[in-house]
């Protein structure tokens, strides 16, 4: 009997991670290999952390309409576990990139309001606990239109009232004022999921290394550095707390940073924090073989997020490791802790065709291997 | 140490077999896997042949200006083993569908008098042996072309000559005069590898199975198909031979069944002589694993040509299989005799961009084979 834990990525634009998982156990049982298949789908922070994590959370898929990054109606989702009062906010749903065509993007403007009202959604259910997902953000808002969502007022010079704030306006802010939601926030517990590691500011800052992804020139980088500068100068002026420094600081657009300087907010590994939900570490030990998957594995993978971390758990427990790609290099043949690599493609195509067939591919490269295990056991014997 | 058998058929209009075996092979050497590569390239007596045979009998190119299909001129390979006198003729080089774009087939008129020139360049240089390999054709001309070329006369009513015979003649030929070609055919042996097994005439025959392929309308196919029973019967009368019945008789239009008649040319299978070239079935018996690939593996290569005789009988040998494939369905799940098929694609995009990057594809999934048995061995250590 081989024990095979399946802790795929999503395969973005394509398939969740819950479902690639279970794609890749349909076709490892439809084969002749007494096997047994662990799901233990993963994310990192980023987009398609929610389905991931309300699984491990058991936490129900609630939908409600908020803003996208530009102020459009858009359907939402978040996680909610009323036994747990646990909320999981995926700041992609409301004010993820892939919400707004590349010709409008401006990150000038684009804000992350759409997230707060779905926090504040949260908190009005009786949240006491909420997890926040990074990744895949339109923004560099330093989370203003999350704090403009839940109540928190900015103020200019003179007191002048900061309606309505935009990116633009971060160098104007003077003052912060946090006491309508002060009440609504006591004993609540906010942690936040970070996909990357970088600061708020610099050269690996959260507008230098992001906000071109985002749509930013180089003097939109600039403005959006100053004003985020300057915010972290008033952050620290009124709660004490230099978000400068902070590790994980600079992702999503700020966001991390900022939360955490005004309310408190934990800022933790993404990654590794779901893969402790997952108890990945224990299911590793009684696995054979560990199998992981997403879109792209590339020699970047190592040193990357889900897969990369799988991988390297695994082979430092001494198992098996492969990779379903959708695409990997041609010439590529360094996948650092990878034993195999196999590309799901079945065939020469267009990439809408791939997407289609991505969980018919995985099933058919998981039976397909399963059948080879089974004859190698069997010549074995 | 594992000792893998590698047998790949070409991958048409992109790697030639012998180019196929040693992309494998080379992605297992560079590889951890402690292995021995065993090359042994196939084809099934279609296209690609030539090339697959030359090396097993030592054969070099020659090339030469022939006609093609439709008259028009076209460099031609044939193999030649001076030491042995022996020529290797591929139908398709002069004589090949691929030659002629769609919008012009028409295999009223298409001849195979090129293939014709080629072996006459073989009885030039005193070939005591021509073996000609048939797949791929634009032709339904019952031999007429090559005949023609080798000097051939044919007659119809009242002793006209009917000069550059073409197929739409066939139903014409009342006589046919070998007499100018006997003293250079005495003691030269023609062997005819087939690749099929269809018989001359009938629902099964060279006209309705295989006519329309090459262009022919339901009108056509019944043109071509009297024309060859006609021919048929003057073969009989004359040769006092039924090339009806013949096995393999409806190989390439009916050149095998006509070149039997006329000129005592041996019909084989050609998979299986190749195999035999390949000293196949002892190679196989001292394998580990047997590779076999081609640019299309489905449920119909198991009843096939090349690799399925491969897997067949390395199956047979209990010997583990293992086939690369340029494209797979992306549901099937159910390759006969194949322990594993694995699609070789990197990534979604261009049929173009899939041919040239066949060798590096074939090299890394082997590499990544390697590395995966190198582990399976490690780990059983």
């Amino acid at each position: 009997m081989m024990n095979i834990l399946v802790s795929p990525n999503a395969f973005k634009s394509a398939l969740s991670a819950n479902e690639t998982a279970a794609a890749i156990c349909r076709g490892f049982e439809r084969s002749d290999l007494e096997c047994k298949c662990i799901e233990l789908p993963i994310a990192d922070g980023g987009d398609g952390s929610l389905d991931v994590i309300s699984k491990y959370l058991n936490a129900e898929i609630k939908q409600v309409k908020v803003k996208d990054p530009i102020g459009r109606k858009v359907d939402a989702n978040f996680g909610w576990n009323d036994t747990e009062k646990t909320a999981i906010v995926e700041l992609a749903e409301a004010s993820g990139l892939q919400l707004i065509k590349e010709e409008i993007q401006n990150p000038l403007k684009a804000t992350t309001f759409g997230t707060g009202q779905l926090m504040m959604e949260a908190l009005n259910l009786g949240a006491k606990r909420i997890y926040l997902t990074l990744g895949g953000s339109a923004t560099v808002d330093g989370a203003i239109g999350i704090l403009d969502a839940m109540g928190v007022v900015f103020k200019g010079h003179d007191g002048i009232l900061i309606l309505n704030p935009i990116p633009s306006d971060l160098h104007l802010i003077t003052e912060i004022d946090t006491s309508k939601i002060e009440e609504q926030m006591r004993g609540v517990e906010m942690i936040i999921l970070c996909d990357v590691k970088n600061p708020l500011l610099g050269d690996e800052g959260a507008a230098s290394v992001f906000g071109p992804q985002k749509g930013a020139s180089d003097d939109d980088v600039k403005t959006l550095e100053n004003g985020l500068s300057h915010f972290a100068d008033v952050i620290e002026e009124k709660f004490d707390v230099d978000i400068r420094s902070v590790r994980h600081g600079g992702a999503a657009g700020g966001i991390s940073a900022v939360l955490h300087g005004v309310l408190g907010a934990s800022l933790v590994d993404g990654a590794e924090q779901i893969l402790d939900w997952a108890n990945f570490d224990e299911a590793v030990s009684s696995a054979d073989i560990v199998i992981t998957a997403e879109g792209q594995i590339d020699e970047q993978t190592a040193y990357g997020k889900g897969p990369g971390r799988v991988v390297k758990k695994a082979k430092g427990s001494g198992k098996l490791t492969i990779g379903m790609s959708g695409s990997v290099e041609a010439d590529d043949m360094g996948f650092e802790n990878f034993d195999m690599v196999l590309p799901i493609v079945n065939a020469p195509g267009k990439l809408s065709v791939a997407f289609a067939n991505t969980a018919k591919n995985l099933e058919r490269t998981a039976y397909q291997l399963g059948q080879f295990l089974a004859a190698l056991e069997q010549g074995r014997k």
